[in-house]
C-alpha cells in the first residue's frame, strides 16, 4: 500500500488528489507544519528536504509533486491520466515543471520569503510583488496552456490534479480567478469531481 | 530533426548536453539573452515564457529542462539514460524537480531578483543569501542524492546531464565545489566525457 505524507492545505494536495482520482490503494498521514513535525528526525529520515508531499512505496520514498504525479499515473495505467506518447508526456512534464518551479515559487515568496532573504524589509518587498507575479502566471496559462476542458485537451491528466493548487494560490494572494475565464471554468470542472471533493475535505478546504 | 533554442551559459546547457550525449539528430540555435532576443515576437511564438531552453520537434515545442530531458531520453531508448522502472523514473523526476525548482531557483536570486521584488535593497538582500542557500543544496545532494558514480548509481541518466549546471551555479556564487567531495568527483566524471566537452565549448565555457 502507498502512504502519502501531507500537510493540510499544502502543495501535497496535488499528489493527494491524483491518488484519489486514480483509485489508488493508499493511506494519508498528516505531518503538521505548524508544530514543526516536518523538521523532526522521524520525518527527516523520510524526506531530508523537510517538505511535503512524500510518497512511501514498496520500493522506497518519492518526493516532489511532479515525480509523485508521474509515478501514480504510470502505476495506474487504466486511469489514462498519463499521456500515451513521449510528446504528450513532455507536454505534461513541461506544464508541471512550470507550476512547480515558476508559479509555486512565485506564490512561496508571500509567506516563505525567509528562504531567500534574511531581512524583514526584503521579505515585505517580495510579498508585495506576489499578486502581480501570480497574475502573470495565470494569464500565461489562460492564454497558452489550457486547451480545455482539461489542460492538455479532452483527457484529464496529472496536470489537472496539479491545477488544484492554482485557485488556492490565487485566492491566498488576493487575485480573483474570475479575471481568467478559462481558469475559472477549469476550477469549476475540477471541483465537480468526487475525488476533488474528498481530498478538499481531507485538507479542511 | 530536433532544434534546440539555447543561450550560452544558460540552464539550456543541461538539455543541450543530453542531446549530445545520446547522439540525437539536432541543431542548436542561439538566442541572445543579452540582446533581448528571448523577448522578441519570433521567440515568444516559440516559447511565450521567454526562457530557454525550448526544443522544436516534429510534433511541436517542448519547454522546461525536466520535460526536454525526459523526452530526449524516452525517444533515444538505446542510450539507457531513462531508468527502466516507474520507481527509477520517479527518482530521476524527483531529482530533476529539485534542481529545477529549488537549486536553480536559489541560484536565480543572485542575478534575477527582479523577478520577485522591485526594490534594489531587496535584490541585494536576496543576492547576499545565495551562497548559503547553494551550499545547503549542495550539502543535501552530497549527503542524500548522489549514489555514485552517477546520481542514481551505475547508470548515467537525465539527472547527470542536469548536474552539469551545478558546478556553474556554485562557481558563480563563490562556493568551492571541493567542499563537497562527491560532487567534485561527479563533476570530474562528467567533464571527462566527450559530449560534455563538446557542449561546454559550444557555450564558451
Amino acid at each position: 500500500m502507498l502512504k502519502l505524507y501531507f500537510a493540510k492545505g499544502s502543495s501535497a494536495l496535488a499528489s493527494h488528489l491524483l491518488l484519489e482520482e486514480v483509485g489508488a490503494d493508499y493511506t494519508a498521514h498528516e505531518i503538521s507544519i505548524q508544530s514543526g513535525a516536518h523538521k523532526e528526525g522521524a520525518y527527516r529520515a523520510i524526506n531530508p528536504k523537510m517538505r511535503v508531499p512524500a510518497l512511501e512505496t514498496a520500493e522506497g520514498i518519492i518526493t516532489e509533486n511532479p515525480a509523485i504525479l508521474n509515478y501514480v499515473a504510470a502505476t495506474h495505467p487504466a486511469s489514462g491520466v498519463l499521456p500515451d506518447t513521449s510528446f504528450g508526456r513532455a507536454q505534461a512534464d513541461a506544464f508541471n515543471a512550470y507550476l512547480c518551479a515558476t508559479m509555486h515559487v512565485a506564490f512561496a515568496h508571500k509567506l516563505r520569503g525567509a528562504r531567500w532573504a534574511d531581512t524583514e524589509q526584503a521579505r515585505e518587498d517580495m510579498a508585495a510583488k506576489v499578486p502581480a507575479n501570480l497574475r502573470d502566471c495565470a494569464q500565461l496559462i489562460e492564454a497558452h496552456y489550457l486547451k480545455g476542458p482539461w489542460i492538455l485537451g479532452d483527457q484529464y491528466t496529472t496536470c489537472d490534479a496539479y491545477m488544484i493548487l492554482v485557485p488556492q494560490w490565487l485566492s491566498k494572494a488576493g487575485v480573483d480567478i474570475n479575471e481568467f475565464p478559462k481558469l475559472a471554468a477549469h476550477r469549476d470542472a475540477l471541483m465537480s469531481r468526487p475525488a476533488t471533493q474528498t481530498v478538499m475535505a481531507a485538507h479542511d478546504l
